[in-house]
């Protein structure tokens, strides 16, 4: 899918409406009207078989008929129809549609027979379609209108939408019309028989009137591909998206913690993350961050200097951004003291800094250039209503200037309504990002903040370990069809020889298949010992006592032996038990999970987190796409009690944090070689669970103590 | 304080306003044209030493020469000069003052003096003062307008708003008159010099206009007070409160986990929750949830329809309802049957209701009139953006009088702006709270699901157990002089013996000066034992290696003594070690840690969660106020891990969950008992912290491993 490709959509020399009606209550009459009425340029044509005359252009009765030049389709006639139509496009040479007709798969049965047939018939010419049940598109800079929806739409503006849900777009033209937002391209996707999401974005990036991209997304069509792509887009372009559908029913068939925890919306967060995709949190925000994402320039860090004119917006505003994960940053004296000289005696030259209810247009402006002049300082929002001696049309204008002569990002909170609507037109015109309220100022200082750390993350490469062994890995799971049991479980040695295939040390141990034989092991081993029942259908072996701990002699190995398989052939007696495993005790240390799963969206997922029996209840746990960064291994500790703790905590020595970052990288590349995309004629890993890793302190590396494959 | 006292406020015969100006440029002058305009049926005076005309009426040069009826000053002249004004409102026998002047308090310590002889003289002749530096106060609906702001102020309303921020009731009144939001009454309280806004509630809460209370909050004056009646008030009126500065510094002096964790903001949250108060997360939530609380009837649980003319908007809504706790309802077959009778077979007679883009009035209104009759459906969302083929205003039209024929809350999230100005005007006649995003709807329904539960909390009574013995503990903390440590913790003895005077088991133990003692101490208490540091001076013994575990007979309680003596004291060199405790090792458990502290403003906070040594950093805390009442008790346990696994997790057998809720209600009625404001004559109990409480399965009750009490 190239951009040229689909340049008809976006740029056509003809339009024709297909379905285009004189009777002006039919949409097919207002989707003619919207277009002729919209400024395009380019050639207009409307075919219907009553023929006729509308906006004093002839009606053709067929395709054939309409004269050059003509490259994008818009069809608005009943489904049942719409396959002979895309069929006549081809005919015709059109190689783009756009087909807002419903009565397709949104339907049932019949509609998606019928959507079918339209693809077909759009493959057989090599059509591009969007849609069908697609509200339209339009471009406020060409422009373009090719919607049926009551005129007139959006101002022209910097940021393109793109929609899942047509009634959505309805209502963001309407909204965006109402609220002064301006809008660069909007596109409603329809049902995506054709182009999806992610063949769109490409397109929308490269429009120069275009500098964000805001997404609402019920999903994505091919996870893997829209990670591609959208990493490199958001180099140059930032994409924010709202993901809806979070609390859809999506339960995987899983064994492990790291399954049952690696949700749907853990992948997409994951992906998102990968891609540098960021995330709204809701419809409002999504509009709110694009705006900002769009007009400021990125901070260097998360430290905020308020500027206000009353305390309790002030002290809100602190409010809002802590609990983003924002800062008030530090002023250092220089400034206390600039601040000083133009503010009286009873402002608060703290931050945030309260210029008093007194505060003129040029006190505003001069504050402003000072805390900007902080190097402690990433970035500032003004805050406001409207002061008792000036108006907030002056204070906007006398910031305007500086705002503009800065690097660093200002977003300006004016609360209020009526008292402020020249500031905001003022503001709007100079493109400074304004709110009503400090929180929703303070959401877009931290999508810009946010924006930062994504470019971050999209830039960075996966770390590839050279000393990793797939050969060795290959060979396994070729040969697992013997080994494996029931469920997909690879044999406790199988699961321990692809570990160490990956780099990844894990505990020796030998089977036994009596007492004495477990005695024997454990005096070759040494004491003191742990003893741990081998069987394959114990998922959790502690949930039921099939560890023993800290066995000193050979007489309690013995003794211990036979206690762990009564007690779980009293738990389990459908169990098949092999024996129970003779293990050292490896030296104390934090103790952490590791897993990896396969998503069929994104392939594969990996966890980091608190381990034990309770990683469920707990839920202290980080995910990220496979393979892995650098500086996403290092965010799964940091978002996490169980890696922040790695550097010690209280009595807790600091552990060998490195080798855990090393193990989690070798992990996701193990998940990422043997996913259902990469592991072609072998068997591929669906789940791997390490729990508990065994972390010693630094310098001692990792040890994997306990570990779970399942293939398939 | 009582409501008949602050009437001339709210209700006044009279208003004075003293400097009032005939220069329009100046506050006085737009004071006198906002009260003269506002409607107010009483006297009106105004005073200035200049004298004149203004409006039509004389300006007297004193107050002396006012004649009556007036009962209510407003003084609006240079702070310097407000203390003779009300001194001469004093003697004219006014007995209410509003103080919009600034230059007090709020610009440093010559202020504060000024303010502090306001006060004075007020207290001196029995005047109520409110402020000084407010901005005023308004009442729509007797109405009177004391503000200097632009008019014209809002439209009537139901929501009283009360805030410690000027600056924010002028950019709420300009906000509110924007949006078509209306208000009863607004109180700034400005520097609350007299009345704060705990004695505002009662007189606000007793005006027939207001439905709902609106807070924004900076803090509270006096917590105990503010809970108590807070708690009478929201009985009858919900109060909901912004309450801003959850991030400024606010670190306790503090020897627990418990105190470390027990923030300001911790303490708010508990006192908001005892009292029925209900917090809103930002400025736009407070009034979003403020007027569906007005509005609407209370649910009787958290299942919503949601009901909706297109996919999209009902994907975003139950994502929200989702996130907010909510859930959405399951419709019984005959809704699914009633359902498929009025709309199209394409439609998704599932939740959320997809009725189709082309979904008519009467389907909004049979549909919803469907879903409310389901008696799984607790309140319902209607969510359309404008249908292509009707107008957003024949579907509210449509809808108005089903929801006005139901005892259960309907909200409506209208999606546009231009196109839906009729519905949103006719929903708001009808006092159906609109919204134009599905996310603010969604948490206008949480509120109202909040409210229910608040109404329970608010209305349940503390727990009293009669077999407590306050009477021993008074004589423990009597006599504590001589066996507290420097830093105020009782010996181990002594705490031992205040939570056996609560009925609060702990484990006994014995204090071994030397090995042998403590040998012969192992042997009288049976094996295994633990032993454990003596010393005052270690907080956390485990992190020094002061705690030895399960010694199974004479000579390891020999060599552990030797042992944990040495290591604490290399650790600690200049602690003082009194011995070593010699315990019995109590069986297997879940462990948690309850702990209580006492907090300057609300008095006993009590804490339930994770313990051990991570409890910091795990976080997985509950808090609440002491003393408890049942349901706030269970609301601790429901609301952390440690508290859900105590009904049983994976291979965790059920522990006696009963006994855990008996001892967090004994330990907050000792921390009630012996609080700042409750122990007079012994010394207050600051902190108490039981870390482990073990927890024995079901019937085998609890114990506390340790404890450790700090008084003062």
């Amino acid at each position: 899918m190239t951009i040229d490709s689909l340049s008809h959509f976006f740029n056509p020399q003809g339009v024709l409406i297909i379905g285009a009606s004189s009777n002006p209550i039919k949409l097919g009459y207002r989707l003619a009207r919207n277009l002729t009425q919209s400024g395009y340029q380019g050639a207009v044509y409307f075919v219907n078989p009553k023929g006729g005359l509308l906006f004093g252009q002839p009606i053709y009765s067929t395709v054939a008929e309409v004269p050059d030049p003509v490259d994008l389709a818009v069809v608005l006639i009943p489904a049942p129809f719409v396959a002979d139509a895309i069929r006549a496009c081809g005919v015709r040479g059109i190689r783009a549609a756009m087909i807002g007709s419903g009565g397709f798969r949104e339907v049932g049965t019949e509609g998606a027979a019928l959507e079918d047939e339209v693809y077909r018939v759009a493959q057989q010419y090599g059509i591009h379609l969007i849609g069908p049940n697609s509200i339209g598109l339009l471009d406020t800079h060409l422009p373009i209108d090719t919607t049926f929806l009551p005129p007139p739409g959006p101002t022209p503006g910097d940021v393109a939408f793109i929609s899942h849900s047509g009634a959505i777009c309805a209502a963001v033209i309407d909204w965006a019309r109402g609220q002064g937002y301006g809008l660069s391209r909007l596109v409603s996707l329809g049902n995506q028989v054709d182009l999806s999401e992610t063949d769109i974005l490409a397109p929308i990036a490269a429009d120069p009137h275009t500098r964000v991209l805001a997404l609402y997304l019920e999903g994505v069509k091919d996870g893997r591909h829209f990670v591609k792509l959208a990493r490199q887009i958001v180099l140059d372009k930032p994409i924010i998206a709202l993901k809806v559908g979070r609390f859809a029913a999506g339960q995987r068939a899983v064994a492990s913690h790291t399954g049952a925890l690696a949700g749907i919306e853990s992948a997409y967060n994951a992906a998102f993350r990968r891609a540098g995709v960021l995330r709204a949190e809701t419809s409002e925000g999504l509009f709110d961050c694009a705006r900002a994402l769009a007009w400021c320039p990125l901070p260097q860090g998360c430290r905020v200097a308020v500027l206000t004119n009353a305390g309790g917006p002030g002290v809100t505003a602190a409010d809002a951004l802590e609990s983003l994960g924002l800062t008030l940053a530090e002023f250092d004296g220089e400034t206390r003291a600039a601040l000083s000289e133009v503010l009286p005696p009873a402002a608060s030259l703290n931050n945030p800094v309260d210029m008093l209810a007194s505060a003129s247009p040029e006190q505003f402006s001069d504050s402003l250039r000072i805390v900007l002049d902080d190097p402690n300082v990433d970035s500032v929002m003004i805050i406001y209503p409207t002061p008792p001696m000036f108006t907030a049309g002056a204070v906007a204008k006398a910031v305007i200037p500086v705002v503009h002569n800065t690097t660093k990002p200002v977003v300006v909170t004016v609360m209020g309504e009526r008292l402020i609507q020249e500031a905001v037109e003022h503001l709007r015109a100079a493109r400074i990002p304004e709110y009503r309220f400090p929180e929703r100022a303070a959401a877009a200082l931290a999508a810009l903040v946010a924006r930062t750390e994504a470019l971050a993350f999209a830039g960075a490469e996966p770390v590839e370990m050279d000393d990793v062994r797939p050969d060795v890995v290959r060979s396994i799971l070729a040969a697992s069809g013997h080994s494996q049991s029931s469920d997909g479980f690879l044999s406790f040695d199988d699961a321990h020889a692809v570990l160490g295939a990956y780099g990844i040390p894990s505990l020796k141990m030998q089977l036994a298949h009596n007492a004495d034989q477990a005695a024997a092991y454990a005096q070759g081993i040494g004491f003191p010992v742990v003893l741990k029942i081998a069987s394959p259908d114990i998922p959790h072996k502690s949930d039921v006592g099939g560890i023993l701990l800290n066995l000193g002699d050979q007489a309690a190995v013995r003794t211990g032996f036979s206690d762990v398989t009564q007690r779980v052939r009293s738990a389990h007696a459908e169990a098949a038990i092999q024996g129970v495993y003779v293990q050292r005790m490896v030296p104390a240390g934090q103790e952490v999970i590791v897993g990896a799963v396969q998503d069929p969206q994104f392939d594969g997922l990996v966890m980091f987190g608190s381990g034990g029996t309770e990683v469920e209840g707990l839920k202290d746990v980080a995910f990220a796409l496979a393979p892995l960064t650098q500086i996403e291994a290092e965010a799964m500790l940091e978002s996490t009690w169980a890696g922040r703790k790695l550097k010690g905590f209280r009595n807790l020595p600091p552990a060998d944090r490195g080798a855990v970052l090393d193990t989690l990288i070798r992990l996701a590349q193990l998940a990422a070689d043997f996913s259902s995309t990469s592991s072609t004629g072998v068997p591929q890993i669906k789940e791997v669970e390490i729990n508990p890793l065994r972390v010693l302190p630094i310098g001692g590396g990792v040890i994997a103590v306990d570990v779970r494959i399942r293939i398939g």
